[in-house]
């Protein structure tokens, strides 16, 4: 855990550069308008510690599998997040001395995030080696309001001194990704220009063909005037294009640079005519001017901290923790485009790779119902209904048939792209959460008609999938389910792992259910869906069956569910009973170690019975949460927020609090010591569930929404606000009251702490 | 399976050249002579599909791992076995046209391996493009006489042109592994030269920096005088030597090169006289001459013929088989360096890498027993003791500690070379086979001193790790052992592998018993054991409640012991169910079908069972064998055997036949489809127990040999000879008739049967 960055209420704030942070500060500070993003890299060469990344939503590259060892089912690729075109690089050389933070003495370094206007700013004085001092401010964004800009300002002030100067002013697509697996470069140049002021490189993904146009333009101004250049040379090297400009620095003016770029791919051009298209938005953000762009982009922002602002009254460091979050979502994934999906990492790193997990439906999901217009979450659908066939030839490679889908772990394009056995096969709850989120949409939107426009595509296929993966086990004279890794990715092919067995069976009453109220609301379209589908109700026989006679391992002594068959073997500790020097288990433990132990990464029958509290009473709610949150080591960022949620309904609010201290401030205080490589975004998501799901205490129930919120005793107040079948509530609360608010829509009745509310405006 | 071989008592004959079977056929007709090994590559040129390979015993290189996914613990590198330079190059050209198979029309074309004397033949007639026909004769060994001798003679006749040609002879150390993770090359040249009549390399393998120097001579000779030459031109490049001689070849007239190389390991010498020393066994080889060193070879083979050989009359195929497991084992392994052991495919193939696996002591260790002085299997338990340290470090690696020792999966020189968790990490049953090797060697030598000097140290730091790898179960109220792979790779992380107990408690109590006798009979060096081992005899009380309270699971109903922990939540099936297009099911399956199927890749309950014979009734052993052999599909060689001497128990003479012919025929007939990677070396040892220990039913109780022989129907007779406590004994048995003679050693009594009988000589 670090504690480098202030505290504040809308900006994140460093001060002073410490080498060893600033792979961290790159990630924490990333800038991303849902069409693309930009770590926080300097603009300026730095030869110091960086991860340099820049990313455009949808392009990807299949890098060849590296595995050890090989099994049958394994995918040939893995779709890797593609570290994009430099836009950013801004090269100044001062008498032949390159301006490296790296290498001068750097002081009174700021960089500040300000998360209202999503504005990234920096600034420092540097001392070169011949002592000659500049100061440095640079402020940038991604325009929220034209997903293809980017802008900066990049001021330098010679403090004491004249002389000639070097700006080279260019883009790049000659870049890496560190975690290409054969040191392989995955772009080629398809073209490139440069003109004064200009530069243009159009650079193409190998195996995949995409296109990414990457343009910029620049203004020189010396004391707000255009500035005397000696002579701009253009700069074509691969896959670069740029302007190297020499001109006098004099001592007290200051220069400043106004970079513009244009970021466009193939998936929004037609190849031919993406030069052209770039021209034309490098044309509108000059003619517009930083100013003016950074006003629309800041207007944006302004509307999306409207819908989706959660405020906290008291404890500032809760309050940057939870917009930090909504922040990074919200500059994540904008919902407009139905391709797209919310990768682990967002715009923020290139680690793991792929757009899509289950963190999407089983965290984002409530974030997008909760905060954005309602098509938001129903694209996150449509998405795999998209990808249904994908997912029908991916369970057909782990020898399932007639129509059975098995939704991939790891996916950009519905194709399959992870490469562990015991996750790629086995951890096949996922494909329970796809269920559960058309559930979930319809529960919270009453969008029933989703059900048979596509939901039920995707519930038979995913219900197919469980009918054949489970098997009659005469010894015990149920079902059971064999060889699983469930959500606690700490215990690998284990038997009736009671989550996945829980969300199995629910799925299968659930396209029972579906099926039948297909069937009798849109009659035409269930023969349709049928005949499809190749569906035959008989199969349903079966369904019920496994419903009925369902294995789920339980301790009756206990009063708890257990998390597998077999689990009472282990040796019960408490992670308190470990050694300081034994955390985290999973970079100090051989991994064997890990799997015969009883810790546990993240919430698994606690996930469960999060999803189903309904069926559980309060007691049996809290011996499970007695029984496994001692043992769980939080070594997931998706298990804190599902932990805050049951505490918060157990009453335990100080363990809440705790909770989620640690999930909203993961990345801010580097939890898990692992921000360098890109920020956790999905589990942002389950930030926000646990301020709204957790203190808030919102459930749905019946087309209503609930209410049983608290407060911690750290906090005077909160508040947040929902989109609910539109209508647009807002709820504060603080510890002797709660304010319900409906801000927009028809009168809605809610239920507060058991009570009916009939909310006006 | 495929049959193109053709059948012999003594040799392997292939007749016609199909380039499909080639590289199994490089794997078949591999020679070696436990020093060195050599691929049935061809000496000239061949741009068809081949897998060169030459191998110097000992000589390793470690490639730095490849996974997917780290985990901690996983080692840094594999030690790889070395291709090693070519030592076998003849290049021919005539009339610039290249001899090349590949590109010739070949006609004749016969290779022969006469394993009775160790020397791989091959002839042929190749159409050149422009229709000049030259007759080749090659034949050539590894000296089992001078381990650092390889001799090749090759003949070329023109048969129907005079013309120019060129011969290239030369030393390559310019080869590259198949198998290298990181296409990189593992060899640099250290020394080179090359003089008329002579080359040599030297090369150094990186980061290991053994050197190995491969030097030749030649000799040629036509029509049985030294050839005229016009001229001869030294060739230096990078790692190669070689002498290009241009020659005239008259046609009819036999043209002979007498090839003479001396193959060098740093391991054998020191690093500054290699190349003198080279030179010193180069001029022992020359002035020899090939005949009068084939003549030495052979009448080495003779030697071990007489010593180890195994007759059957009756059944050639199954002649040839036994002939050639034990032809491959014989030049794979001697025994004569302590610092060797047995690889998986010896000196026919590199893949796998690392020189030792569990295999040494489960299959070959009886081999060498009962085959070769006592010496050669001591020295295989010695190289186990001289890695005990790595193997406390490696389970140190593990979290274990206070000398607890795990050997590793793979190695070359004691560390862990692995790199699958479920492998590394938790196929710990090897272990036991270390200690129970300990046992099988005293019970066959009667050896007992070997448990003071070298035993108790190995079996002490064993059973430390069971006793720290098994935990109690509360809920059982039992010592579990959890989270292991049994022999039966088929399942992974199972809990309660019932081998894996039973050898564990086994390993303890053998420990404790060992303790007790090694105090009573070595009481001054049991205290210097304690004192080095640091052990106190309060240990074992630990490890008596252990053997006490041990859980194995059992299927009481059946009465048969259960492989794991719910293996009877299985869907319990037959091999005889399965599509023949689903097998082999490891190159049909998915990894996650396989393991929650009860298919059964190597015998695990039936593998303890015949470890541990004498604890079981003859009914145990039906109900096992009845219930675990249908469900097992033998895809690893070394199942089986166990399978052949088990089936002999109960008296199922034709399944017994059934499974001898796929163990002994298993490379001649490519059973698995891989012998183009190489044969299976250790599994040959299995085909030597499956005769000896299945049909000729051989066990050792009380220090004495018993045999309860049988004779397959398909046989007239069969005979062995066994080493057995300075005696040789020669068994013949046939339908009728059991024959027993002691050939040399004082009188033995024997048990045949059930009934003593007293051999003299």
């Amino acid at each position: 855990m670090k504690e480098y960055l202030k505290h504040h209420e809308w900006q994140i704030i460093e001060e002073g550069l410490d080498p060893h942070y600033n792979k961290i500060s790159e990630s924490v500070f990333s800038l991303g308008n849902g069409h693309m993003g930009q770590r926080a890299n300097f603009e300026e060469d730095y030869s110091g510690e960086t991860l340099r990344g820049s990313y455009v939503a949808g392009v990807y590259y299949p890098d060849k599998t590296r595995v050890g060892w090989w099994k049958n089912g394994y995918p040939e690729y893995f779709a890797k997040v593609l570290n994009a075109p430099n836009w950013i690089g801004i090269r100044i050389t001062i008498d032949n001395q390159k301006l490296d933070l790296a290498k001068c003495k750097v002081e009174d370094f700021r960089r500040v995030l300000d998360m209202k206007i999503g504005l990234l700013s920096r600034s420092f004085a540097a001392t070169l080696a011949d002592g000659k001092k500049v100061r440095v401010e640079s402020k940038r964004f991604c325009s929220m309001a034209h997903g293809e800009i980017g802008a900066i300002r990049y001021s330098i002030t010679p403090l004491n001194f004249s002389a000639k100067a070097t700006l080279s002013i260019y883009v790049d697509a000659d870049v890496v990704n560190k975690d290409s697996n054969y040191d392989e470069k995955f772009w080629e140049e398809v073209y490139k220009e440069a003109a004064e002021g200009k530069a243009i490189v159009t650079a193409q993904t190998k195996k995949t063909f995409f296109h990414v146009t990457t343009g910029m333009k620049y203004v020189v101004l010396e004391e707000g005037k255009k500035a005397a250049f000696d002579r701009v040379n253009m700069e074509l090297r691969e896959k670069y294009a740029g302007n190297v400009i020499q001109l006098d620095l004099h001592e007290g003016k200051e220069m400043v640079v106004y970079k513009y770029a244009a970021i466009l791919s193939s998936e929004n051009h037609a190849k031919d005519k993406m030069v052209a298209a770039c021209e034309q938005v490098l044309t509108e953000a000059t003619t517009k001017g930083f100013d003016a762009l950074l006003e629309a982009h800041s207007k944006v922002w302004a509307h999306k901290w409207d819908e989706c602002d959660i405020t906290i009254e008291g404890d500032i460091a809760a309050q940057q923790g939870i917009r930090f979050n909504i922040f990074q979502l919200t500059q994540t994934y904008t919902g407009e485009d139905e391709r797209l999906n919310i990768g682990p990492k967002g715009f923020t790193g290139e680690k793991y790779g792929g757009s899509t997990y289950w963190d999407t439906e089983a965290y984002c999901l409530p974030f997008y119902l909760g905060t954005a217009e309602q098509k938001v979450a129903r694209n996150l659908l449509v998405y795999r209904h998209k990808h249904l066939q994908r997912a029908i030839e991916n369970a057909g490679k782990l020898g399932f048939n007639k129509g059975a889908a098995l939704y991939p772990m790891v996916t950009m394009n519905g194709e399959e792209c992870h490469n562990e056995w015991e996750i790629t096969f086995e951890e096949i709850h996922r494909n329970g959460a796809i269920a559960f989120a058309i559930y979930d949409y319809i529960r919270y939107t009453g969008d029933d008609a989703y059900l048979a426009e596509y939901g039920l595509d995707v519930l038979i296929g995913i219900s197919r999938f469980w009918s054949q993966r489970i098997t009659w086990s005469s010894d015990k004279n149920k079902f059971v389910m064999l060889g699983v890794t469930g959500p606690n990715e700490y215990e690998n092919n284990v038997n009736n792992n009671w989550y996945t067995n829980t969300i199995a069976t629910w799925t299968l009453q659930y396209t029972i259910d579906s099926l039948a109220q297909v069937k009798k609301t849109h009659g035409e379209r269930y023969t349709a869906i049928a005949k499809a589908n190749n569906f035959d109700e008989g199969e349903t026989t079966r369904w019920k069956e496994i419903i009925s006679k369902m294995h789920y391992p339980v301790d009756e002594r206990r009063g708890v569910f257990l998390q597998q068959d077999g689990f009472l073997d282990k040796e019960l500790l408490r992670v308190s009973d470990l050694r300081p020097e034994d955390r985290p288990i999973n970079q100090k433990w051989s991994w064997d170690r890990i799997l015969r132990s009883c810790f546990i990464k993240q919430a698994d029958v606690l996930q469960g019975i999060f999803l189903f509290e309904e069926r559980y009473d309060i007691e049996t709610i809290r011996k499970n949460f007695d029984f496994y949150e001692p043992m769980t080591v939080h070594e997931s960022s998706l298990s804190p927020c599902v932990h805050v949620i049951l505490a918060s309904r157990l009453g335990y609010k100080e363990r809440a609090y705790e909770f989620y201290l640690r999930t909203s401030r993961l990345d801010l205080d580097d939890y898990n010591n692992d921000t360098e490589d890109g920020c956790h975004i999905t589990s942002m998501a389950g930030t926000w569930m646990s301020v709204v799901k957790g203190f808030g205490g919102m459930t749905v129930k019946d087309g209503m929404l609930h209410f049983n919120p608290f407060t911690p005793d750290q906090w005077k107040s909160y508040s947040f606000r929902l989109e609910f079948r539109e209508r647009v509530i807002k709820i504060k609360i603080s510890k002797d009251n709660v304010e319900t608010i409906l801000e927009s829509g028809a009168p809605l009745e809610i239920c507060l702490h058991g009570k009916p509310v009939m909310l006006k405006r």
